[in-house]
């Protein structure tokens, strides 16, 4: 029963393979006119005038007057119904944001390098400009965005919606973020943490997709976790679960950036993995100790896999505690695979209860370091369907 | 509006006070003959018996033929409705037993000592043998307990039914505890861990009711702990969630009886207690620890004192992970009060992420050591609960 799929070689296949092009290049490019999408598909421009006439007229594109080099023109532009979301995700180093109409359909995403220990002003107003730039490429205004997550790799205290630790991104420390960026994007925004918007996203569309408990952790400059329990993110009961990067590992360990003293974070976090570098590898960024592992330098392998072996100790009480059916590691340093994962592992097996080292697994991620701006759409989106609830609710007669 | 209540002082509350008098007995001494309810109630045999018919009319009590010194007499039990439930709760040196008609409903409870490191099958026969001379005290038979849950003070998995660990309570090590118990008592018999149970007990009528997210931590010979998570308990995928005792707390401490190195109980296990104590002290128990501590002794305090300190990094990383808003201790230790409370605080305020450290609140049990018994129906009733529904849905019409 191949039904609704077109014979291969078929004109309706030859049909429907040209609308999946003009889809995909909208997707992937944003707004166009048809001579635009004519030059990044191929097609002759009669057919992409064809597709798209067809196209609006089954609702899957929309088309808004607009200029293009001093001429008037139609933009075609993937339809959203007038409905964006905006996901923004803060790293260390970087900023991320995408925007789509929902967790499995974003349509434009983009990445910008942030300098460490940024101020939060300067974060938050690149990352509204990526909003407004991205909004811009679909072919819609900022008044379409409906509701926006933004993530900070920081454990978020829901009930003061601020970053939760004074000494973990210091840049942002009593900043009410949640209503500064509203005034950059005039819309409703939502504060997270991006270990647990990863742990969202991967559960979405991702690896944990189906699974009743889970955890994802996020292995980059930091280290978080994000659980997924009874197939929900739990975010305990002020909105910090999940904080594994400060599970204290040594009690007279180094002192952690969050005032403690012997976290798991003063171990694995990038500042101990390059330090332990600069002698004999000079000053790298964490990036380079990735790609040289990868490319198989002992030093950077060795740093990498005992941060394993660590991570694999914190792991097990995790999994004492919280007792997982699956476990998926993510994040920048997730990228080298089995150098951590092995050592990580073979902590876990040593470290837990027996039966509970036995019934969890790990899983490779899917959606890379996206995982937590997928997870920010599918915030925004609850966000936005719980305002349209409270509104159709005001409005039904009582 | 006093609705249903009798003025003080009058006929009606003479009666009523009267009725308390006879259902507490029952309750405390369980099945007896009017003659005897009369001697432990001081009431005349005539208004016993005028009691008795109205108790017995209204459905509170129940009357059965027996034999009392070799004379036909009637035993009078509170009313079970038939459906009697039966919760075991082991610890390291004793098994308690209580049954009910539910967690709310105790009718009866027997405390039994043990020899430590006793074998599975020897447990198994005492606490089977509670259950028997407890059915018998409320004047019911074995056919009328319809569900059993057991207790054991160690991870148990679900999914195999069995200790998940070769090392803890290695007296029990593979053995098929529920089928073997049920062979005992000829009812279906639950498995589960004392720590969840004793957690689960202070959620249906103890210091947890109401609460969202909140952790009971069993501080006894070792150490445990129950995840109450969404108002529910969380056991986790195979039902070892909440193993608090086996963290490591220093990957090259002291060899654990679960063969890992380190973890929590190495550190504020009995064994290690007690150690730490014979130099000065000689041969102790730990109720022996207790009471000295109580008694103002400087060396069982400064113990305990530490014990807590051990604690509350521990209980730091739970509160990191899970971040719950109410933290009750209790067990055979949590009775020295403020001598392991403060220092545990003092450690959970220096090793939690601060906001999840403000957002948690610790507060006393209030089931004392019968919390575990006390959940273990709240479990046997949901179990029974759960086949009288499946009876009712195979008995429907389809």
């Amino acid at each position: 029963m191949n039904s609704g799929q077109p014979a291969p070689g078929s004109q309706a296949s030859l049909r429907e393979s040209n609308r999946l092009r003009v889809l995909d290049a909208l997707r992937v490019q944003g707004a166009m006119t048809q001579v635009e999408i004519a030059g990044q598909t191929g097609l002759s421009p009669a057919t992409v005038s064809n597709m798209v006439k067809e196209l609006d007229a089954s609702g899957a594109v929309e088309l808004a007057p607009s200029i293009r080099n001093g001429r008037r023109a139609v933009l075609v532009s993937l339809a959203t119904g007038n409905t964006l979301l905006a996901g923004i995700a803060f790293g260390d180093r970087d900023v991320r944001v995408a925007i789509g109409t929902g967790p499995r359909d974003v349509l434009a995403s983009q990445r910008m390098p942030l300098p460490a220990d940024h101020p939060a002003d300067e974060g938050m107003e690149r990352a509204a400009r990526l909003v407004h730039d991205l909004v811009e490429k679909v072919g819609k205004s900022m008044p379409d965005v409906k509701a926006v997550c933004l993530g900070l790799p920081a454990p978020v205290d829901s009930v003061s919606g601020q970053v939760g630790s004074e000494g973990i991104l210091p840049g942002w420390r009593g900043v009410a973020v949640a209503s500064e960026m509203e005034g950059h994007l005039r819309a409703p925004v939502v504060l997270d943490n991006t270990a647990n918007l990863a742990a969202l996203g991967e559960l979405k569309c991702g690896a944990l997709q189906g699974i009743e408990h889970g955890v994802y952790i996020k292995l980059s400059y930091g280290v978080g976790a994000g659980l997924i329990l009874g197939g929900e993110l739990f975010r305990g009961s002020a909105g910090t679960a999940g904080e594994i990067g400060h599970l204290t590992i040594d009690e007279n360990g180094p002192v952690c950036r969050c005032g403690n003293r012997g976290c798991l974070e003063t171990f694995i976090g990038s500042r101990a993995l390059l330090d332990a570098l600069t002698p004999t590898h000079g000053a790298l960024s964490l990036r380079e100790v990735v790609a040289r592992a990868l490319d198989g330098d002992p030093g950077c392998r060795r740093v990498l896999s005992d941060a394993g072996r660590h991570l694999g100790v914190a792991v097990a009480g995790l999994v004492n505690l919280v007792n997982p059916e699956v476990i998926v590691l993510g994040g920048l340093l997730s990228r080298v695979g089995e150098v951590i994962t092995a050592p990580m592992l073979a902590s876990l097996e040593r470290c837990a209860i027996p039966s509970a080292a036995a019934s969890v697994s790990l899983r490779p991620p899917q959606l890379d370091t996206d995982a937590d701006v997928v997870g920010a759409i599918a915030v925004a989106e609850e966000r936005h369907a719980a305002a349209e609830g409270l509104t159709a609710a005001l409005a039904a007669p009582t």
